[in-house]
């Protein structure tokens, strides 16, 4: 079990963080922007973890950067993990997100679209800032760093996109894991060490630093949340219960039922997964998620979830030698664990 | 009428631009974005005048920068111009573009969403390689710079969107205006001058530089593409004639319409308005044309945008003052007589 620090460290970090990026969003909508100001600060209004801007403020302070070095680049962060929130729940037709209704579901496609451009363009703004606390070199290198997380995140969300429009359905574990290296791993755990650590160190970062690291833990979170969405807490939760079977994603679990099934049932469920949401009945969806039991997905997940968390523990080990003891420190340690045990 | 140089320095500025756009894009699909690299192309590769990135060069060089220097600054300006594109497109459930169906109508909401952000975010890539070129204090001038017209474009987007949404009917020229200036202007011929002119001056702009004479400009192109909806030639138009309307768009035309029609007219081009595009009739839209004609709308509208060319002209002269005579300044001094003139 993790030590009670992380979540107070993520309460602490998290309510720093997002209490900047409200300021950035208010400044936009005193700007004049009458139409944009309530939508655009829907999503950070809603209670969010803050995981990776917290990330990205601990690795800076166990390298020895202030929070406040730090902190402009945890609200771009902020900004847009929220931009892409908006976006995924408009590309996978999501009906819920932080216990209440999707931007679009709200306010429609079309100012759901903008309001997720205006929150990855607003992320500027504090890259831009960073100029007077870390100088224009290390500004620079971070730019470089959002630059290659940026692209590596649509590209996951692109690999995804395509499995879904193409009703693809020869799939395996590595297929997943590499989409997810992609799709989650970039921005909520490897950009945020790297940025992190050019904060702290203000030197460099080879190309592969904190990859491992950041694979390893992203992978486990992401396995843990498509769990979660299977067999969460519904009041807790925040999105709809299985909600990714409605909208037919190769989860992990998706992904080995496919190869365990009997080809009869790998028949229907290719017929089920290629349906849109709205063609898909509460019946067939209850015969998925059992199914999903019956040849024991989920707890496949869960042991590749633990395998991936245990490299992590190793990994640390390497990343993070040498590096004094400190409260930020623990919090990382302990990351891959606390990632499984969440709710 | 302008000179014959106009069409050519587009052709040969634009083709640069574009052939080292696509050399970026090819970059990005080569990195193994199998589901992204089609789609990602698809704009681009459309026939399009490249108006923006060709001003730029022209701009820089006026001020004594090469083509090289400007390349960069271009490239970037042709991927988020294609990445407004796509997201406008779903934002106004157009249905065609150069020619071409538009892309949600091709691959769906969601592929569209996602390739229009990959546009966005690959343009920070020849933005960060100015550095080779323009150093790094350039480097991050031009970023502020994007950073402004970026949030002033979302902005302009946002309230096009809101007045849709809300179905607002009570609006005059000056709203008009400035939605134009904030939506067209800032991206299409403000951004250009200032990137152009911080390229080939290598010096700080003030706030206000360039953006009287962008405004006239950008408003009168706005202008005319608003008419050439109403009135182009099919076959060289490349979007769907009358689509404004069916869209619901407040043009000028429109706005005119609204404040000049009777208390009758007005009330039913309101309910008109209100409905979405798939519950008007072709009745209907032809009804209003007619309107549009019958109370010389359009007259209206060319009188502003020829008013606004002239004024461009007068601009011209105080913002370009003391630069050698060349090709690249013969092309701006005839940019507010192509906008009009231009089918």
């Amino acid at each position: 079990m993790p030590s009670l620090s992380t979540p107070v460290l993520l309460e602490e970090y998290g309510g720093i963080a997002r209490a900047a990026s409200r300021r950035y969003l208010d400044v936009h909508a005193d700007r004049g922007a009458e139409y944009l100001g309530s939508a655009l600060r829907e999503y950070p209004q809603r209670s969010g973890r803050s995981l990776r801007s917290s990330l990205c403020i601990a690795v800076a302070r166990c390298f020895g950067a202030s929070l406040k070095d730090a902190l402009n680049s945890a609200v771009a962060l902020e900004l847009l993990h929220n931009a892409f929130l908006v976006h995924d729940d408009i590309e996978d037709d999501s009906e819920e997100r932080r216990g209440r209704p999707t931007l679009h579901v709200m306010h429609g496609v079309p100012i759901a679209v903008n309001v997720g451009d205006a929150l990855v363009l607003l992320s500027l703004r504090p890259l831009l800032d960073n100029r007077q606390q870390l100088g224009l070199r290390v500004t620079a290198c971070i730019l470089e760093e959002v630059e290659r997380m940026a692209s590596e995140t649509i590209e996951g969300q692109a690999i995804e996109l395509g499995w879904r429009r193409w009703n693809t359905i020869d799939l395996g574990q590595d297929d997943y894991l590499r989409m997810v290296l992609k799709k989650t791993c970039w921005y909520t755990t490897i950009f945020p060490h790297r940025a992190g650590a050019l904060i702290g160190t203000r030197r460099p970062l080879r190309a592969h630093e904190f990859v491992h690291f950041g694979f390893f833990v992203g992978a486990a979170f992401q396995i843990q949340d498509d769990i979660l969405n299977l067999i969460g807490d519904p009041k807790r939760y925040g999105k709809e219960l299985n909600g990714d079977l409605w909208e037919g994603k190769r989860t992990l679990m998706m992904i080995q039922l496919l190869n365990v099934s009997s080809s009869n049932e790998r028949e229907q469920l290719t017929r089920f997964l290629g349906l849109p949401r709205h063609e898909k009945s509460e019946h067939e969806v209850r015969w998925v998620r059992k199914l999903l039991d019956h040849y024991g997905c989920i707890d496949y997940a869960r042991g590749l979830a633990h395998g991936l968390a245990g490299a992590a523990d190793k990994e640390f080990e390497v990343a993070f030698a040498g590096l004094p003891e400190s409260r930020d420190l623990t919090f990382i340690r302990e990351l891959p664990t606390w990632v499984l045990t969440r709710s």
